[in-house]
């Protein structure tokens, strides 16, 4: 028989967490590891072009099945990998990274090989990695089992990115299998619990005006489905920011649209903020997302739920999970919803403009007649993201922003870890040719492995998105111009994909009606005007030159 | 007038310590600082497509111009670039990165804003920044002035990266342009010359044979020149390891080939090792470049050239810089050089190599007859830079590689900072086509800018260098294949590029004689078997699949 190693003990560990892909790149001081990965019946390899698009890769991958993991070698591998842990770090996406490392003697000596600083130093990457991780652990023959147990846990339960350094040798070093199933569900005081139960009840049996605003932590603890009940007790004005857009059912009745505080379209704050009471749900306000901080509610009328604690009128009451406290909310919902105004009718705004080049405005409405129940949509950071707010997305839809964390070039690698994850579903990127160039080398991984997303290529000439905050005419917010319908077929050898320009709607709408069902990769490159902007986004870049000095 | 801000202080250093653009990628919390950039009249503004690949291109100029700078903006943008800054630091490297950061008031007050972990600490990437920067800084109004000097004159002193990072506000605060020039230059004391005057004469007066070892540190450290006086005075054997080739003439009587220990070719290791005495000048053995730390000097014979430093049987010298040190040296060689044997005669070697298909030592024998005086030739990581060692190089010719660190996919934007720096010289890009996968954006950058390297693209299906060292079966050893003749067109839409796929020697010929100087880019994908290495790749690899256990 095999012998069964740290290695190996690693994977069954990925596996029990969902994990059933390992996204990287080899290096020689992964290899050995890799071989256990290959010969692994249920976890598959995928090879990235590089780490950084493997990081990004994986956090996409994560935020449709729960996690992931990412394999990179040391050194070169991991700090190009780091920014892409950072943002998972930043917006609660686990990520587990594991990091091939010189055998431990030679780390021992102090050896001056490759990859090192050449300084004898091998904890500097560790080190760096406390930063953006919620564990960090440098494996050995004797600690393996215990330390990956003890990052895989907190990872999930902080979802947030874990850091495993494995040295050669101690891959291929021999342990027990494990013992029993690691526990990672948080857990509730039932004194904490009582206690928010009856200050949430004294609050909402008085109330006439409830609302619920739920963001991207809600999705991230898995509550859509208890919203979703909530919701169906009383459909009371219900909104998401744009980074938790997905978590609310759009079609539920009582959906108003995305808060985004001053930024709102018309009648979403007012919603939302007057009211006597407002149910927060996971929910974080950060700059873009609040058109710089003007959102406006008293802490006696808020009902704030986080991951592993609640607040009531500014008391707060832990350790007491998410789930619990919504439960909790369910009964409260029976027994007094019927006492709450109901939301107000909002129908899908219907903007129009006639002008035959393809407007921002023009661009979203064909947008929202192209999605289809569960779509996976990925929208980068800049026009694209702020354009998807005004979005209405249907049932079982899922949109992917990075908006905290504002990583340009995240989405299209993203995109081809989401399809990873989800291969029977339409994936749809819409990025723009800024962000784009960052990562594009990934459309050779999507090809290779036959994906058939669609990709908006959103062509506005450079960083639209700076220019509206600053130097709108300066040469910096221009960029290299490339071919783009060119590129598909250049990033693959056998692939087969497909390519359009448009300029105007027709042929938006045109190209859109023939991909109902894709059979390849399809890039459509939308020209666009170079200072057209969604109109959230036109608020947020005025608020932050503002903030930044004008 | 205009104000004197902290940002016009940075740039007048900048210029001042010899630096002439800024590669980076614009951000909004960089965006007035650039301002500054763009209005100046002597530093150039040079966007890239990701900042990794701006990181690799400043490294590449400042191989070339002796010090580079980089922007980028916060979190996201330095994160991204810290692989590239870690290169720098590994491989004495000295790149100034500017990092525009948020408001202080934002800072103070711990928003979450974008591009921060949101959790209101913003000296995360200050921190992970001092592992691999000599100095770093966060400036403000009150320090920037001194602190700017400090973290620049302490990188320029050692060679290796400075941070500086720079929020809105502080950018634009009114200061004084500086009082006087930066004091960079590094002393000996003369107490530590003479005594190591006196301990070198000790040993070199009664020796026979003796043999100079220079490497990487003295070309950083500007002794091209000094080492080539020394030389004409008594043509002794040379070598260099890989990482310094180029910083020796070797077309000067005496050089005798690539060092790498038990991996050399035939004769150089025993021209090297077998002395009475060898010099070794800024020299660094790590494990790729000496067969696995396969030197074999006994303390007693040698005399060690350091920075700031040096040592001769053991004994150590210090304060004492390798300028004056060699200084010292050349004195010597004039008293006692005639006693030393003469290097024996090393002619190429011309290996023959008679298959019509392209064989490493087939390319690299065309490449040897292609090199021209004055080129500036990149190797990446892998086959390219391990079958450079074999290469005579012609006068004034410069080698960039960078096997400590060892980063896949440096070189492609390495060149292009490098014909940045350098805009009359040819640039001749060698490198796998595992390694331009993670990269190959910056093909737009060189386009954009009417850059005509030549990059010849060797094309063996994946990793060989790793397929070499472990599983050389292994589907993770492959990679996406992509239509590379296609990708320079893809990249451009203004731009001229040709490319070529070659798959016999007759064809790799035909192709070069066209290139001697180039009228636009020129990609030449050569098609290579996927087991052929150059032989010292072949003995190295061994012994690194060794070291990894197998």
């Amino acid at each position: 028989m095999q012998r069964f190693t740290v290695g190996d003990y690693l994977l069954t560990r990925l596996q029990e967490i969902g994990i059933g892909h390992l996204f990287g790149v080899p290096g020689d001081y992964n290899l050995q590891f890799l071989d256990r990965v290959i010969a692994h019946q249920d976890i598959g390899w995928v090879g990235c072009a590089n780490e950084l698009n493997a990081a990004y890769a994986a956090d996409g991958y994560a935020r449709c099945r729960g996690a992931a993991a990412l394999l990179t070698t040391f050194g070169v591998g991991e700090l190009s990998a780091i920014n892409g842990i950072a943002g998972s770090f930043a917006e609660y996406v686990p990520v587990i990274q594991v990091v091939g490392a010189p055998a431990s003697e030679a780390q021992k000596r102090g050896d001056c090989v490759h990859h090192s600083l050449g300084d004898g130093d091998f904890r500097h990457f560790l080190r760096m990695a406390g930063d953006v991780n919620a564990a960090t652990a440098q494996l050995s023959a004797g600690n393996a089992t215990a330390e990956i147990d003890r990052v895989l846990t907190t990872a999930m339960r902080e979802k947030r990115p874990g850091y495993l350094m494995l040295a050669v040798d101690v891959a291929e070093a021999e342990v027990a299998p494990p013992a029993a199933p690691l526990d990672v569900a948080p857990i509730s005081s039932e004194q904490a619990r009582r206690a928010f139960r009856a200050a949430a009840e004294q609050l909402l049996g008085q109330a006439r005006r409830v609302a619920l605003l739920a963001d991207f932590l809600a999705g991230r603890w898995g509550q859509q489905e208890a919203l979703a009940r909530l919701r169906q007790r009383r459909a009371i004005p219900c909104a998401t920011l744009l980074m938790g857009k997905g978590v609310l059912d759009e079609q539920q009745p009582g959906y108003v649209g995305t808060y985004a505080a001053a930024g709102s379209e018309s009648g979403v704050s007012e919603a939302i903020e007057h009211t006597d009471v407002t149910l927060c749900v996971g929910v974080r306000f950060t700059d873009t997302l609040t058109a710089g901080f003007t959102q406006n509610f008293a802490t006696s009328q808020l009902i704030d739920l986080q991951p592993f604690a609640a607040s009531v009128a500014g008391e707060r009451f832990a350790p007491l999970t998410m789930a619990d406290a919504l439960s909790e909310l369910e009964t409260l919902f029976a027994r007094y919803g019927e006492r709450w105004a109901l939301a107000p009718h909002a129908p899908l705004a219907e903007a129009v403009d006639e002008a035959a080049y393809i407007s921002q405005t023009a661009f979203w409405r064909a947008m929202q007649h192209f999605l289809q129940p569960g779509d996976i949509i990925l929208a980068d950071q800049g026009t694209a993201a702020f354009g998807a707010a005004a979005l209405r997305l249907p049932p079982g839809a899922q949109l992917l922003v990075q908006p905290l964390w504002g990583s340009i070039g995240y989405t299209l690698p993203a995109a081809f870890g989401a399809q990873t994850a989800a291969p029977a579903q339409r994936v749809i990127l819409i990025t723009g040719d800024g962000s784009a160039q960052l990562t594009i080398q990934e459309l050779g991984s999507m090809l290779r492995d036959g994906q058939r997303p669609v990709i908006f290529l959103l062509n506005n000439e450079g960083y639209t998105v700076e220019r509206a905050i600053h130097g709108a005419t300066q040469r910096y917010n221009d960029i290299a111009q490339w071919n783009w319908t060119a590129l598909p077929q250049a990033f693959c050898l056998h692939g087969q994909a497909q390519s359009w320009r448009v300029t105007e709607c027709v042929q938006l709408e045109e190209v859109m009606a023939r991909l109902q069902a894709p059979d390849c990769l399809t890039l459509i490159e939308v020209a666009m005007h170079k200072d057209d902007l969604p109109p959230l986004l036109r608020k947020v870049t005025a608020c932050l030159a503002q903030r930044n000095g004008g």
